[in-house]
């Protein structure tokens, strides 16, 4: 097994105590205050609302913001890859669903090494991975929680509602080293859906796919002791159905300005969370009026849903991003800027974002108090 | 100064020996053979140009191939961060131009340390700068070689051509621990105009900036030792032009779907470079017809410039990308996909792809030969 060297990007861009003039740019950084707000916030609506949170790690990458969340009330959180799951689990956090199908040997490997320290849960489409996962925990002597995953109307992964569903649930049932969980219901598209009848529609026609599968499951004598999914934009229509029994959220914890931009329940901007991530970025050029460069762009930002916001001019915009530039427009900005000054941006979408950092620069009161590692950044097998 | 432990993907995906069926995915590969080529083609185009390469490390963040470069006889490299600048001195580059303007006095602190052990060079729109880079090179006991840059048309950094930049050059010259060595003349966006005429007419007008400031520059008993620009679409132009000794070419050696839409001499799709980089990818989930999803989404992928391109399967088109999900079109595909597949895909924009992982796995005739670490990966300050 080849492991690398620590590369340039594992030195920390800060130490704890500088002022933000002093943190390194373009630099991650985390406002604690907000943060933990969020957290709350989260923590106290999965309660009032009866559902359990299971946190999404795709969005932080990272085991100290796991703790905290399980902390605060969650029962553990999702990852996307192999990768992740194996760093949280080696950050200490015990039970972890893989919300996704992983296929090949070595890598369902992985998976069933984990499930013999932690609780492991997986998402199956296909009755050849249900028999290869089987295969896998056995191998392991392990035991997995196997979702069946059903789309719901993201038209992305999930086999068909209803019978379809149930015929691969009895299939998990049927081999050894799977404990049929529950349904993966989970509907990514509808998280961005602006206006909020338009996503309690979408919402409310994947409720009615759960239900369908739920009756088809009761029809061959099964039953799903969790239905799990939703995210930050969406959960508390799929809390108030009565049908989930679990929430995915990650976003948040940071939220962005792509979530931003969803209405709320009174058709304001939506804002039960706090804008708590920033990049802080550099001005290193400005030589025409009413313009000028930081030192990020698409390797220091997500921008696949939108530019990033300038949190500390109002009016300024950031625009037409290269690998490493990105241009502030001012025309209409508050104020203009200075050479070398640092700004804070509030990234287009978090989650691509921080998978380009090694370190959260975690701030209070305009001082560094924390550096959190990344470990799952470019954890993508 | 805090260094982060390794990161679980700093596990190489490969080992050498491996056939392609063995290498986790997603992964990063080069195609040894068109890699070479591509080496090749640009050094003997250089040569017969009378033009010095100056290869742009931007694009593989990685000194194994930059010293392949070199061994071809690029004269050294550029790079946009300090901390790029830092992985290809450690990586016995010996001279590395720093395109870019930089600010802060940490990081300038860092440019002079380097120059006690390489050539280095920077480049300049602001008095001020002029100024903070002098202080940094004399408290460092270092010289470092300035460029002043010119906007030649991007509309992104650089001081207006002519007067402007001479009387610039005159400030580099009257400041100690500096030596004026040229201009710096890059056009990026032209690289990326499809048709050639307008891409040369694009060019020619930079030529005419760079003119106006050669001529600005003479009127102060002033000259550019280099003048230095030119990128893969347009290097041709530059090289032809007389006006520039050094070319500034990085995509070259990969080749993306983005470049190969640019046309060539004759009006033909650009294919004086091959494509040597690939994303290997996993078929995942196929649950509808003509539709199929694979485990790369735009943490695996740079999308900015336009999806990629799936090589193994014509008329197969990769679309709708999430952070770990992309869906293949299989409609109009030469064949079907399985589930477990893996397939190559062509990236839409290899810098930012590249910037996403932490090794190259280097195939030739279908087995992993070598692993090339990323060791610039993330240094985006």
């Amino acid at each position: 097994m080849h492991v690398m060297s620590p590369s340039i990007s594992q030195i920390a861009p800060a130490a704890i105590g500088d002022d933000l003039d002093q943190v390194d740019t373009p630099a991650l950084m985390i406002d604690l205050d907000a943060f933990e707000r969020n957290i709350s916030a989260m923590a106290e609506t999965c309660r009032a609302a009866g559902v359990r949170l299971r946190a999404h790690s795709k969005t932080h990458k990272c085991p100290e913001i796991a703790r905290r969340q399980v902390a605060a009330g969650a029962i553990g959180v999702c990852c996307q890859k192999v990768g992740e799951a194996e760093a949280m689990v080696a950050g200490d956090i015990e039970d972890v669903l893989i919300t996704n199908q992983i296929w090949g040997a070595n890598k369902l490997a992985r998976v069933a090494e984990l499930a013999k320290t932690a609780r492991i849960g997986i998402c199956v489409d296909d009755a050849q991975n249900v028999a290869d996962l089987s295969a896998a925990a056995v191998a392991a002597g392990a035991k997995l929680d196997v979702y069946v995953e059903i789309d719901v109307g993201a038209g992305r992964c999930g086999i068909a509602p209803g019978d379809a569903a149930a015929d691969l649930a009895q299939t998990v049932v049927d081999h050894d080293g799977l404990n049929f969980a529950g349904l993966q219901a989970y509907h990514g598209s509808a998280q961005h859906i602006r206006a909020i009848n338009e996503r309690g529609a979408a919402i409310g026609a994947a409720c009615d796919h759960v239900k369908a599968t739920l009756a088809a499951l009761d029809r061959v004598g099964l039953s799903a002791k969790t239905v799990t999914g939703a995210g930050t934009g969406s959960f508390e229509f799929e809390a108030a159905s009565g049908l989930y029994q679990e929430m995915q959220c990650g976003s948040y914890i940071f939220m962005d300005a792509d979530y931003a931009q969803n209405q709320d329940r009174v058709g304001n901007p939506f804002a039960d969370f706090r804008h708590s991530l920033h990049v802080l970025v550099t001005v290193m050029s400005a030589t025409k009026p009413g313009f000028a460069v930081v030192d990020a762009g698409h390797k220091a930002l997500g921008n696949d849903q939108g530019m990033p916001w300038v949190a500390d001019i109002p009016g300024a915009r950031y625009q037409g991003p290269s690998d490493d530039h990105g241009t502030l427009a001012l025309q209409d900005a508050a104020r203009d800027v200075h050479l070398g000054e640092k700004l804070r941006l509030i990234p287009g979408h978090c989650d691509p974002t921080v998978n380009l950092y090694d370190w959260f620069v975690v701030v209070q009161s305009g001082r560094v108090v924390d550096l959190w590692e990344i470990t799952a950044r470019g954890a993508i097998r």
